[in-house]
């Protein structure tokens, strides 16, 4: 006998918005005080050359990103764009299966592995210009 | 005898992110083929010059908003921005005690009062400019 499971994929949640900021010591007063909350933990992304701290909204996290080089993606994006919202991350049970899903409706995937992002994830973006000028992360919790 | 009962006030969630478009109906199609979804609501509010669509990621909600008029303030933010990332909303149970509290902290609140939003919401705005660029919404369920 066959059993086959069929799982419906989606978005679980909004697991986090990306926020590039150019001070990070400044931001994260801002956004505790905002959230009225603290600051629960900081990461630096070396291959992403970022810094990372993050605040809880409930369900949701807040990432405040900071470039550690000026050549860093959002050093760059600050450059371009000023301080801002900088991508919407969504909680994914099952991270391949949502690319190959994502590839199958006509999304550009910008990495076509998963790769490690901050908070123990991984992850994949999909390119701003099919979702409404909106930077899409998909994240799964990484597994030791 | 007195007693006071003393909330712990804070963002309950992100209740929503709120993204500007220029067409709504491929914005539509974009975001369901995104999240595996559809949309469940539509509405237009008229004092925001704004046509509305929502769709449901777990908690959280994707609110697609498109001017109705050229000179509302979708239109002239897709004008100078492009389409993209509009605000985010916060869910707070009381919404009158949080625009205090943020007041107090230093931030610049764009209304005075409260005001209809759509989605039955009770809603305030915080000044991009004290939150490093990201426009901010406060909202609460509206009780008639």
């Amino acid at each position: 006998m066959v059993v086959i499971i069929l799982q419906y994929l989606a978005m679980d949640k909004i697991e986090h918005i990306g926020i590039a900021v150019s001070n990070m010591d400044a931001a994260k007063a801002t956004w505790q005080s905002l959230l009225n909350t603290v600051v629960y933990k900081t990461e630096t992304v070396d291959n992403e050359q970022v810094s990372t701290a993050f605040l809880q909204a409930g369900p949701n996290k807040i990432e405040l990103l900071q470039g550690t080089h000026p050549d860093s993606v959002i050093a760059k994006f600050i450059k371009k764009k000023g301080e801002g919202i900088h991508h919407i991350a969504f909680a994914v049970t099952d991270i391949y299966a949502e690319m190959q899903r994502l590839k199958t409706e006509g999304f550009t995937l910008l990495n076509n592995e998963p790769k490690n992002g901050a908070d123990n994830k991984l992850v994949c973006f999909v390119h701003p210009k099919d979702v409404n000028g909106v930077l899409i992360e998909l994240c799964q919790e990484r597994i030791f």
